[in-house]
């Protein structure tokens, strides 16, 4: 591979960012601040790095602007307002994701009825069911599964042995990791005497564009209606939504959280990892879960930070940890107390 | 597609149901209560649903008996003892599954050895292994591995992506979503001054008849003899079995459950999501275990409700909820209690 | 399938032990002590199982030494100092696992700079990147995915279905059960006013030798640098690690633990299933962590026996739990010492 190179300035130009020092030197490579070398680009956005920024071999910092850090003596520095954020942008420039041609493999199994773009790749021994439909610019990697009626739209990445059921529909932009299981049936039964009969599932999902979501991830479809994971939402590895679930725009879920069926999870909240959703939920707008949290059948979450098996708010845990830890101490001076009264009851008694 | 239809009173017949109002309308689907129209029935069974129902759209109600419930004005009426069970099952009559006509794909890969009932289907990129039985009228989807000496009995639907490790045994009308593993080695090992040495994982899986398992469940084999799920079972996305493990029949389990080894789960248990069950625990029939309890190894879980890490019965978690609840009055009565006696103590100097 | 047999003299030879009795039957398989018969061996290392060994129907007992059991009545026994390890060792000569002649499936899509050692096996319907290089006797199951640039060692198990992202590494003789997923991204973004924007995830995955990773466990590739899991490492079904992560030698990981970004984990460390990590947490080697711990961010955790949410030495959460246990007692004493005091004050007043 040939490694692609830009100038400093060119760099700066593409984040808006103001070039301190050299800005002709030419970068080919993102690093971290400890292995950055001669063309590699860094940043540092916190006091807590200052110091290992300070003798980064990098030849380029992004920093913070100049009030707001000490000097650095780096061949050149790049100023914005959010170096993190310029790194990433950066990022995407010096290492673009792979373009795969334009192509539909030969060992892939194609419906007669499928429509897919001229500009998409389907890799190799991937299956696209009957009138699917995949956008342009899209790629359905190896081994990946497109059910019926399913519609994919543009610049998507579809990896590697993903399953859409039947169905399904997935916006622009979305990117779904290996394993990535969207549709299966929800988890819904009516008992009788002689046991489990299953509840219709038939609802379907849909995905909205900019969505990422982790590898192995399950989107459950609605028994009726749809499930939904809202416009630039970004899930971790093994999250599991249930049927009927709603999450909004801009939710964040980490790795392994488990959502029950008709769960609401309202734009921009953020949610830690195995986490654990009693059916349905709310989550307002604003509301922050810590990891592991458990929030009971029907609970509604208000904004705020919240946290403990069953969910409270973070200051009310922190309070009663604090009692808790004072229990030792409690019956120690229960006992005191014990044995001061029965002293007073004996000189009473004298 | 074209949509089946049946008048009402069809429906009624096949549920064993009677009939109030106009029985010869045509019905096409089924709807909840607020989306339901022209064509549709939807059902209601509990109190709380009596307004929705009462301005519901439908053209028919499968409902509990007149004395019940209050009057309706959709144009029919089914009634019914269980109305939901009902709504399941006229849902698989309106609704029923994709048919594949018997096929093996082209790009299917079956060993010679392989026995595929004519009736049956393989999809696309399926493979078969050597000596592997596949039932009548099962179906076998796209990509799904099925290793060599596999049975698998009659009327199954196999998802895409599923992996059948060689050896295991599928029962008659199981379901396996996208992405069941089952029979891949249990996690056992020997430690040594050297490290970990494999401890034989030679058993197998039996799969009862009428299973379903959600979307990427494993179920690995049992060192020795076999890990069984018993008929009837269902089991919800990524719950883990570990290897020896027997689950008895009509267990409900819901997602992200973790069993551990040769753990016994004894009839009609209900279990909630993200529970942890340690080896060798035993969960008695008629027992309910809430959701991300934990059970130590060895436990045995007899009959009610559970609750809690570690699992304790309902009635105390909530009792010790309700002392933790009142500890900050404890604290400040305590500190009463203490000025009392140094009062006492003073006029007792005195 | 014939069945290869080893006299008792040839497996004691195999693991350095001591006859007793007759040497020269023949073993054919290995069984449990409830169901071993005529040509089965079988093991006993603890006094619990003293009594089953007794009346086992076993043509051979794996055993301790002399002064350390009963006499057993078996037609032979193998004295051992380690007898579940000699077990294991024997298992893996009477129960060899299934070899494959070195193949390349005519349905496995290879790429033309693919290199793949002769004595390799590559099964139906796998794809192997432009690039890859699959070591000497390695067998990559149906279904699997390689992507581009990626390294297998020799004498690897790939079972179906893993996906190996572009340019990850597998050392040698490496286990890896259906589903797995290495080097998908890690979960970073940048947040700004818009949403979202991906943190670049360029790093990639090291997994050394004689590592075992369970069904569907999932390791990400780091932002930059790498993640690790170290040389003889054992990981359960569905554990999810996270980007940047550096796991040690001989680590042992149960079932669906979740590990987040930039978490180490020192060698030979023991953790238990369903754990979550903060990220940058630290586990010492010596730690041993109880399944459904939690642990918070940043948190190092030292050697000794840990447990709770959040984690804390064993001890800690034993005592704190018997003060909890205590709570009802406390209050009852409480209420005891509130009348006592008023009775005193009743007095004084008189």
């Amino acid at each position: 591979m040939t490694q692609a190179s830009y100038s400093i300035r060119e760099l700066a130009k593409h984040v808006g960012g103001h070039v301190v020092g050299d800005e002709s030197i030419m970068i080919e490579r993102i690093a971290n601040l400890e292995n950055a070398g001669d063309r590699s680009i860094s940043y540092v956005d916190s006091d807590k790095h200052f110091d290992t920024a300070a003798v980064s071999g990098a030849a380029c910092l992004i920093v913070p602007s100049a009030n707001n850090r000490p000097q650095f003596k780096s061949p050149a520095l790049i100023e914005v307002a959010n170096p993190k954020l310029a790194f990433s942008q950066i990022a995407a420039v010096l290492h673009p994701p792979i373009l795969r041609e334009p192509a539909i493999d030969a060992t892939a199994v194609l419906a007669k009825t499928a429509d897919v773009a001229l500009t998409a790749f389907v890799g190799p021994n991937a299956v696209v069911g009957e009138y699917a439909r995949i956008g342009p610019d899209t790629r359905v990697e190896a081994g990946t599964i497109v059910g019926a009626n399913v519609t994919i739209g543009s610049e998507c990445v579809i990896h590697p042995n993903v399953v859409l059921y039947d169905g399904v529909s997935i916006g622009d932009r979305v990117i779904l990791h290996a394993g990535v299981c969207i549709g299966a049936d929800g988890f819904g039964y009516v008992r009788d005497a002689m046991g489990y009969h299953k509840f219709p599932q038939i609802g379907t999902v849909v995905i909205e564009d900019d969505v990422e979501l982790g590898a192995h991830t399950c989107v459950d479809r609605a028994a009726l209606g749809r499930t939904r994971i809202g416009k630039g939402t970004k899930l971790d590895n093994m999250v599991h939504v249930g049927h009927n679930c709603d999450i909004g725009e801009r939710v964040v879920i980490a790795a392994q959280t488990g959502i029950s069926g008709s769960v609401t999870i309202e734009d921009d909240a953020v949610i830690g990892g195995q986490v654990g959703f009693g059916d349905h939920t709310r989550v307002q707008s604003g509301a922050i879960i810590g990891s592991k949290a458990g929030i009971l059948p029907g609970k509604i979450v208000r904004p705020g930070v919240w946290w403990g098996i069953p969910v409270q708010p973070l200051a009310d845990y922190k309070r009663m940890n604090a009692h808790l830890g004072r229990l030792p101490e409690m019956r120690e001076e229960l006992k005191q107390l014990r044995q001061r009264i029965r002293d007073l009851e004996d000189k009473l008694k004298t």
